[in-house]
Parts: structure tokens; sequence; C-alpha cells
């Protein structure tokens, strides 16, 4: 086990009920204005935003809204929350949403209390924020993991970049499954994805030692959205899947399958520039990404990759040469992606045909790479056999 | 997944020479007298003693010895601490040792700033402490855990009663595997079973559904104590094997494996009343009891002992009866036992004959039994069977 430090404070309230429950008591010792921070509306639709709206004046806050925070949420939305966090004295930040919305937040949070610009600090000096408000977020769809760390994806839409920034941690983090009933289904799949996503780019990070137990808490993260992900399939309703994936998100991303790891997140940052530049769908992005990749790395870790195909597919090693069994894990993810409806390709996804794909390998940040360094070359014609 | 409450503030500092580097920096912030809590004097023969007090010196601190804190720490230790730690306005308690050490400190954090008796005030009115020290703790012998929960287990000498109680968490836990190697072996062993146990018993608490992440988690650290136990005993000086182990320990007991779990914990119950009447390793007690108890509980939960027979000690059911299968997993960890060298009875700990195992049996708390609701008759025939 590499050397490590852990910590991570924020307290989590899981399943049916919660914020009814508990909302009005983890508000309790912030100041009285609170900004109400969501997406698209949809909350105002399922009930969520009268619930919450009732709990915050029942407990004599004043609310800010900050609406319309969109998939992928941009550089210039997080400047406009972070002036109405000024301008209306914020004392609390309250995401109600899924990880764009709550990454946003996390930026808001660092911006309102900063007087430099924070992409510059952070971009150009990496420098680091060293005060934020305090925030709180009340998760709707699962997946980005982002209610339980610190990091927030934001697309500066003018440099054409997305990347991953370092803002608030939550002081809590509301998880009520039932809430992503009415979440569009094919949202909760890529959700899903994303999560399983989470826990492959941290088991393929190094140590490819076999003796670790944060890759064999990965296996069992990634089994069991696997297992979710199909009874979902079959009973769209299910409480238990859902909570399981929902949990599940939150296990992937709050640093536990992260210990004495050193990972790359090479297939995110691929997936962001893919985002920069076309605005895609992030789960679907890492599925139509992932295998494509893994083809093109799988034999530079072939142990490893051995390893994912047995113990997560369970696919039989019985004589089969090593890389036989890690490409037919790769395969089996690949099916996966298939089985459960998610794009296999980037045209599936709908992305234009004359979409600039050298430029989106050339502004693609290449990782040291814990399976493979790859070079542009390589990254654009991934970009290209994904397509 | 059940609903639950997630919170822990702990922070880890893992791997060899963290004091060293972080010691000095994670105790800015306290007050200037620092209370050194350390057991029989093994930190004063490994050095572990010398370098602490030289990194607290130069951080300028004031230096409070609390020595002498024995395997299953006493009641009137945490009197004795208490005492010191007012006596000196003790501003801040560095635990260093095992979870004995370390519970010990947690209770006499919580009776330092309460005037009324801290028994009393869990034990019969059932009360929890408001306030505490604050404290941290460098772990020099693993297993229990104790340095990332807020439990501690304390005998009452008087009462002959072995107990968990709610104390302190500590600030910070600083974890170098490297100290464990001065540890007695068969110490580091019964540690490691005691993670086991921790696993165990929170993996057969309900609910019993084979669809839950923190089951799964719980197979893969337990899967990751055997194979590591067994390592160790092949190299007993192995760096990778003991680190492991020691964030297994901290894994089996820092909250993630129980959540939407409920447990009894049946066996440590045992193990506690045992330890009250004989004084015994916490570790050998639970070794030389797992096995009976188990016998004795299987078949009413069959299917949750066929998936650890199966999933954990890799079992072939293969033509047996779901029974059978459950069975052959608990034997199989009866012959792990065996394997490793721990006591498979309460005679080869050491246990005199004339032990009044009535009298333990009717002081061990019966739970409600989450396998099987225990008689106080079944509970003596497994100690007299463990014999």
């Amino acid at each position: 086990m590499n050397n490590f430090i852990y910590e991570n404070k924020t307290k989590v309230i899981f399943g049916k009920g919660g914020a009814k429950e508990y909302l009005r008591y983890l508000l309790e010792g912030y100041g009285e204005t609170v900004m109400l921070a969501y997406g698209g509306g949809s909350i105002q639709k399922n009930g969520v935003y009268d619930e919450i709206t009732a709990i915050l004046t029942a407990a004599g806050k004043t609310v800010v809204e900050f609406p319309g925070i969109m998939p992928n949420p941009t550089y210039a939305k997080v400047q406009e929350g972070a002036k109405l966090a000024r301008d209306n004295g914020v004392d609390f930040i309250l995401a109600v949403g899924g990880g764009s919305v709550i990454d946003c937040c996390k930026i808001v949070a660092a911006q309102a209390v900063l007087d430099e610009d924070i992409w510059e600090l952070e971009m150009d000096k990496h420098g680091t924020p060293a005060r934020f408000l305090p925030m709180g977020s009340i998760v709707t769809v699962s997946g980005t993991g982002s209610e339980m760390n610190n990091g927030a994806v934001i697309t500066n839409e003018e440099k054409k970049i997305k990347c991953g920034m370092l803002g608030a941690a939550n002081d809590f983090a509301l998880l009520d499954p039932s809430y992503t009933m009415s979440v569009p289904f094919t949202q909760v799949l890529s959700g899903a994805f994303d999560t399983l996503s989470h826990a492959m780019e941290t088991y393929f990070g190094k140590p490819h030692d076999c003796n670790n137990l944060s890759d064999d808490l990965s296996e069992a993260v990634m089994r069991s959205v696997i297992a979710n992900t199909r009874r979902l399939l079959a009973e769209p309703d299910s409480y238990e899947a859902r909570s399981e994936l929902m949990w599940a998100s939150s296990m992937a991303e709050n640093g536990i399958l992260k210990i004495g790891k050193v990972t790359d997140f090479q297939c995110h940052q691929m997936e962001h520039q893919l985002g920069a530049y076309t605005d895609c769908n992030h789960g679907a992005g890492l599925a139509a990404l992932h295998p494509v990749l893994y083809r093109h790395i799988y034999k530079e870790a072939a142990p490893k990759f051995k390893r994912f195909a047995t113990r997560v597919w369970g696919i039989d090693p019985a004589g089969k040469s090593d890389e036989k069994v890690a490409a037919a894990g790769v395969e089996a993810l690949a099916d996966f992606i298939r089985e459960i409806g998610l794009p296999a390709s980037l045209r599936e996804m709908g992305i234009p045909e004359d979409t600039d794909l050298a430029a989106i390998a050339n502004s693609t940040n290449l990782t040291a790479g814990c399976c493979k360094k790859l070079s542009r070359e390589e990254v654009l014609q991934i970009f290209q056999e994904a397509f």
C-alpha cells in the first residue's frame, strides 16, 4: 500500500424522505440567506422544488434562486452565480440536482469569496482557493459522485476547455434514491456508466499489483454497478437498484477507492474535450470511448486487464493466454454498453460527421499514462475509431 | 439499501515516516499541553517514544505523560487519565499504541471535561457525552480499527463488565505500518483476526439480501485480510502485507462497511465478557469463539453463510446443498484459525479450567440476533463447546 492522506468531511444522509426529516437541522448554524441552485427546471415539475422551498421557508431562510445550470456547466455560469451570491450576501449554497449543478456550485462557492478570477488562479497560476462559501447538496441524479469530493468539471466555452477544478466540498449531501424516479431513464443509465468509469479509471491506475485492498473494493463497486444496472433494466422502478447505484456513485468518488493509487483518468480527459467541442452527454461519451481506449492499452497492462476480465466480468481464463483473457474483458465491457443501450460510437451519440476530431485530440490532456503513455496521434486515432 | 447517515471526520495519514513528516503540522492549532498516552513501554524500546517526544519538544509542546495503559483498559485507568488531564490543563491527547491505548484515551477525552461519572452517564442514564478534549492517535498495532471510529471498549473491573462506550473520535490517525514490525507476531495475527471478525460481524448483520454494496465491500476486506495474513506468515517482515492489514483494519471500522446494515456483534459481546472475567487477549478470544458460534447459527441464515463460503473461502458449491456449503464455510474459517496458529479453544488460550462460564454467559449482552436470537442457555453451551 502506497503512502496516502485521506480525509472526507461530507456528512451523507441517505434514503427516502431525508430532506423532509433532516434538511432543516442541517441548515442550522449557517446564515439566513440561502442560494437555491438548480438546473433546467425538472425539480419544479417533480415536486422537489416545492418540497425544498417549503422547508427553507419554514426554517426562516431568505432564498436567492440560481436556476438554469446547464449540463456541462460553463465558466460564464459560474461567474453569474458568484455575482448573484455576492450581490445578495449569500451565506450558504444549496445545490439541488446532479453533478452539473453541484460542480457549478462548488466553483461558485470559491469565486464568490475570491477577488481574483478563479480560472486564472487555478489554471494559469496553479493555485488553489483558500476559502469557500459553505455548501450542501441534494442529489437528484447520481453518477458523478460530485457530492462527496471537492472536484468540479467546468467548461470554458471561450477557450474550448472542459476540465477539472478544485472547489468547495459539501458540508452535507442528501441522497434520496426516490428523487431519481422522475429522471429520464437514459440519464440514469449514463450516470451508472459514469460510476463504472470512475471505478475503472481508478482501478487501472497504479500500482497494478494484484494485492491491493483499494482494487478489491473497486471490483466490488464495479460488480455492483453492473448487476444493479441490469436489474434496473428489468425493473426500471426498483428502489433497491436505484439506491445501490446511488451509493455506488458516491463510493466511487469519496476517495476510498483511490487510496494508495495514482490515476490518470485518461478516458475522462478525452471525454472532457469531446464535451467541450460538442456539449455531449458525459456518460454517453465515456461509453463510446472506453472500449476503444482499452483496446489500445490492454496489452501493456495485460495482468491487470486479465484480473478485470475474470473478477469483474466472470471470464473463464481456462485454456486462454493472459492477453486473450484481457481482451475478452474489454469486449465484455463493450457488450455491456450495447446491452444497456448506451451509444457504442460517437456517431450513435449524434456527434456531427464534420466534428474537428483533430482539434479535440490536440486539446486533450495527455497524462503520464498508468497503463500506456498515449501520443497525440494515438488519441486522434482512438477518437476516429470511436466514431 | 437501507437509509443511513454517515460521517467520519478523522484525517488519516498512512505510511512509513508519517509522524516525522506530518505530526508537527497536525498539532498546530491545539493548545500547548499534550498528554502523551501509551501502554506498557514497548514504544520506549523500539524508538517510537523518542521519535514522538522529539517532535513534540521541537513543536514547543509541554508533555504530560500517561503511561501504563493495559490491554483491556480499565475504568479505573480512565479515571486516572482524566484526573491527570484535568490537573495538568491538558489541551490535546495523543494516543500512541493499539486499540487499548486509543480506546482508553477516547473515554479519558470525555471524562476530562465532564463533571459527572462517564460510566453512570452512558451505562445508567444511556446518555452520551457532549464534549471531548481533542485527540489524535499514532497507531503501532492494528486490528481494532479504533483509530477511525468513536467507540471504545472499557473494562469495569469492579462490575466485571467489559463493554463498548461512546467516546471521542480522533481528529487524526497516523498509521505507520513499519511501527508494527517490533510488535510480537502473535499480536499482529490476533489483530488481523480482530479485523476479520469486524468484517464478519458486519456482514452477518441485516439485511441478508445478497444485493448490497456494503456486503460486497466486506467480502473484499475479508479476502484481503485472509490473503495478507497468509502472506505475513510466509514473509513476517513484509511491509506490503502489514500495510494492507493495517488499512484493512481501519476500513473494517471506519463505518463504510456498516452502511445500511444493522449488526449485533454477538461474538464480540461474548468475547467481551470472557475478557472481563479472564483478561484474555481479544483477537484470540474471538478466534476461539467464532467458529463455535457460527456452528450454532448458520442454519438460520444458510443463504448468507453459503455466500460467505463461496465468495470468501472459495468453496465450490457444486453438488452440495446450501446448508452443506454454508457449513463448509464455517469449517474453512476454523481451519484458517488453526493454520495461522491462533487458539482454537479457550483451553488453548490458557483459560483456567475452573473459570465460571455460567457467570460469563449470564453477564453476556444478548442481542436481537441478526442470524439467530440466542438464549442464555445456548450462549453457555457455546462457551462450553469452545473450551
